[in-house]
């Protein structure tokens, strides 16, 4: 029997330890140069903790101080409750930790910029989930973009759709549409195109499901966008695809187009007397987006092991929950809104 | 040798034997109970004689007004410049003829409306020239949402995209891309949702070329839509699309949604080391619609031979103006604009 | 009013004004340079009378003697039963006239054989009904092989399946699967590949219907070739899918592949809850090659008008026959054939 | 901090370390039920001991008796060359422990007979490395074919295409084109159909390099397949594609067709002047079937777990040995051979 010592990994905290949470730490399980030390969440039962073991996690902690203090941990993940986030960025900075933190980061982008100062203050890094970046076919596109196949970027067009609503509870403290599910595809328009955006229009209604009115909130919406240079971009947006999670886009230039479409559990086609019949999309972000929440911790594993920027940092979640707090504006007040207006 | 009689046609007077009007005689002379007694054209030279005698064409004149009078003819196509349909259509119903008109009728929305009032106090037919509602793929998605088949309609998607920018000339006498491109889109969205628009909002760009600039018109636009009921839609276009004329649409409702995709000069795919290759769209209109051009006359003759109401009328051309001329006073105030303003 | 005199047109007569009798007069009347001068058939009632005065057609005859002897005639369309082609092709030699046959020439290659003997004596052209090379998406691959975009071939791949096995007086006289519906899949295999075919081995079944097996024949089969120089090549064949026409090739070789897919009425996809459902290929070879027939006319047609040689000749008719009776010779020995033995 | 006792796992042990080998350790790894215990290879030099201490594998040994009877390993995985199977199945069985083996089992059906009557007496599960069953496209035209959605299995079609040859070192001792590489579509025929083969035609050439036929080897095939109740198949076989990976199948039955298409990196389209553009298939079988070899590990940990059968156990290995066997005689003899003939 032979043995070797093994390089150093990155020691992972995880605070919040609910769905995103516990993917992430079983990403973080499958990077061999990472390790997961220990998970923190407000309720910690047995459920909780038979699963913990199951994943071998050292530690389960009630309390993210726990976390945020323990000199054997490089790096947090913030999965808690986003209003939660501000707060444990600013501790993780202070204590000199990385942090991987879920979008957004706030609803409140001043506090955001708080976040943000705190993190260059400590001169930690700070990666932001938007984890469509690490896609695939999203991806793609970017490379198309970036090596000049297109052109010159003209149009951006991002479909977004849920297979279903969210539950009642969720919607009331979600922060709207456009903060809780578009702003990942506002991400997206800037990281497809390469562009910032200077104004927005945002049309919505309830079409789905009152409940949504009830609390404000619109179910289904077209946001169309302005980026510098006067290329413009559209984004649709529902909460309900009957046929699942419908996540497209595509960017069109001076000399082409790049445009991804859905992916699906196989590629069969049944053909009968009654038409030909295909699998619907993967049926929501867990499957869809499954090997880019893997890449996403690669890459920050990867950008903390070898010193480089974050590949989607601070800047991003900050730019993106503009657009967003933009976007509710335009709805509220019927005309398009300058993102200089947002301050 | 035997011979019999056959049943009555349609006769037919073509006034304007430019591209679009040798595609109608084209048609006509291919519909078995239809045929063709005239063509006029302003300018009435070598080539257009040899091309009339090549499709037998018995009469060919500088007037219109020997096809509007001729009592042997039962119905008139319009295909000469959008400033003559109204004058054209007012004689065509004063002599008691059916109409089949190019789109716009007219720039103006109140001569458009003279022009209707004159079709209906002679009683005679009026079809307009849209003819993407005969096309296979547009019309399919039509039948889907009439079925039922994706619910109550939420959003409709429209891309449409011309190959390269017509001519400088044309473009100063085009009427701009919302009245002479978008029209057909926005008899789309009318045809394709079955719901009358109720307000617009409309970006667009001077992205391609300046020249469009020169003549105080766009050559990329968004337009956004909001439809009676709430449901939502949106049209992108551009002027040039490098990889060909790009014409899809997609609806989408509380139950799924019909899609459709571009037409293309073959399946064939071309599988190599530097990646998988298949045709471009069919290049341009002529070619993606051609079948649509044959269906639509078809539809024509048939709605005569039957007593039936045209497939696709005046108010039809009407609505659609009135989007174009909505969505032209919302890019000038950059402020959605109702429909109801315009009058 | 304006004639002008219009150059030469070829005067073509019909021989059999059954389905593909009269498929083959609208697409003679829709070539510009081409006319109909008569047509012929056994039966000549008063539906066929009526049929050829909505075209026109200005003599309808029951003796193709009138129109093999018609001075007037520079063409002949033999759509007549098979048993007549080759004394037809014959008398047409004979006469001066060319000659556009329907496939297979004959059941019997021999006096296949003598049929192009006599065209070859008499000087005249003879185009052999394998509408299929018309096709374009037959047409593209075809060209990919030959541009050397997938190098040098070592595979072909059809797939050949009807939509619905075809009446049993049908079947009696039909000549068999090889001979009556695979003719079209080894022509195709010759003109994809540009290859010579050297042997065969057929197997095949009664798995449809046992009216097949009742006259001998069989309603599913896999016949795989071998190409000179070693390429392979298999073709499979049904009498009945469910979901339509079924027309598909591949080409592979040393670079790459091409193949196509089918074509469908429309491209429009309807997802549901249900599923992502798409339309059925178009549903049979009239809606499938209908311009693939008036591509086969128009080409005919031109190789008359410029001299040329026929695209698709007797050889490639008697090629295609001699591989269907080597194939049923392998059938019925289950044993490879080579295309040597055939003689 | 707390911790839980985890419920048993079982305990495997790995023979052979190559690349196959490999692949199985980091898919039992991420089996929550599972934990690799040790791996034993002929040669175990730093490069292997550094991969096996950053998977934490206890044991690294060369000599597979230290796995075979250590007492704390439930189950073996066979990785090591074919020519060691049999034995090692045998010693396995002896043993008492249930063996997961790499196709094929043996080149000789009597040897792998006899490792089967091994296994059935002792009691041991085995299950045989065919890991396309577990490939998501796969199981679902198997799914449709169960269901009976396409009705009676009439017609069976396999692509399988390698990106590029293997080195020639592996030529020699593969085995050959139909012990080695078709053999997984000779069990794909098997499991997409549910039948079992009654007779085969193989028709092979030396297309692609010339070291295929130096070693008795064929670089391209079709084999065609006569399944019990009359249905056909055919498979064909390349060693190269220059586009990379090509794994489809079809089944095609009374009632409609199921079929695959391949799996691609993305679903981006690129669209320009000169084409439209995808991805070429995901590049080998371990991008291919990268999910498919963890749910094969994932479903043989199961069956142990659960006490199940194997999911496709050694006579599903030893039907598709003989069928590989007929196929090799009727290419050596260019017949039809009948299964029967292979004892």
């Amino acid at each position: 029997m032979n043995k070797i010592r093994i390089g150093n990994k990155i020691r992972i905290g995880v605070i919040g330890a609910g769905r995103i949470g516990k993917i992430h730490v079983d990403n973080i399980k499958r990077h061999p140069r990472a390790q997961i030390a220990a998970i923190s969440d407000l309720y910690v039962g047995d459920e909780l903790l038979e699963w913990a073991a199951s994943r071998g996690i050292p530690l389960v902690t009630q309390d993210s101080e726990n976390i945020l203090t323990n000199p054997d941990i490089d790096a947090i993940f913030i999965c808690s409750s986003t209003d939660t986030h501000v707060q444990l960025i600013k501790r993780a900075a202070q204590e000199g930790k990385h942090v991987f933190c879920e979008k957004p980061i706030s609803m409140d982008y001043r506090q955001t910029e708080e976040a943000l100062e705190a993190v260059r203050a400590a001169g930690v890094k700070l990666q932001v989930g938007f984890n469509r970046r690490f896609d695939h076919n999203y991806k793609r596109i970017r490379e198309h973009v970036q090596a000049g196949a297109i052109g010159d970027v003209q149009l951006v067009k991002i479909t977004s759709r849920d297979p279903a609503p969210p539950p009642e509870e969720y919607i009331e403290s979600s922060g709207g549409m456009f903060m809780d599910m578009m702003i990942h595809d506002f991400d997206m328009a800037r990281f497809l195109s390469g562009l910032e955006v200077e104004e927005v229009y945002a049309q919505g209604g309830v079409l789905i499901d009152p409940v949504f009115g009830k609390h404000g909130d619109v179910d289904t919406a077209i946001v169309t966008l302005r980026f510098e240079g006067g290329a413009l971009g559209v984004i649709d947006c529902s909460r309900k695809a009957s046929y699942g999670y419908d996540q497209r886009a595509e960017v069109f230039g001076s000399k082409g187009s790049a445009a991804s479409a859905n992916d699906h559990p196989s590629t069969a086609v049944l053909s009968t007397e009654s038409g030909v019949w295909s699998d619907k999309p993967l049926h929501f972000f867990l499957e869809r987006y499954e090997a880019a929440y893997f890449a996403e911790t690669e890459s920050f594993v990867d950008c903390l092991l070898q010193g480089n920027l974050a590949p989607v940092d601070g800047n991003d979640g900050l730019a993106a929950e503009r657009i967003a707090l933009a976007a509710k504006m335009s709805l509220q007040k019927n005309r398009p809104v300058k993102l200089s207006e947002i301050m």
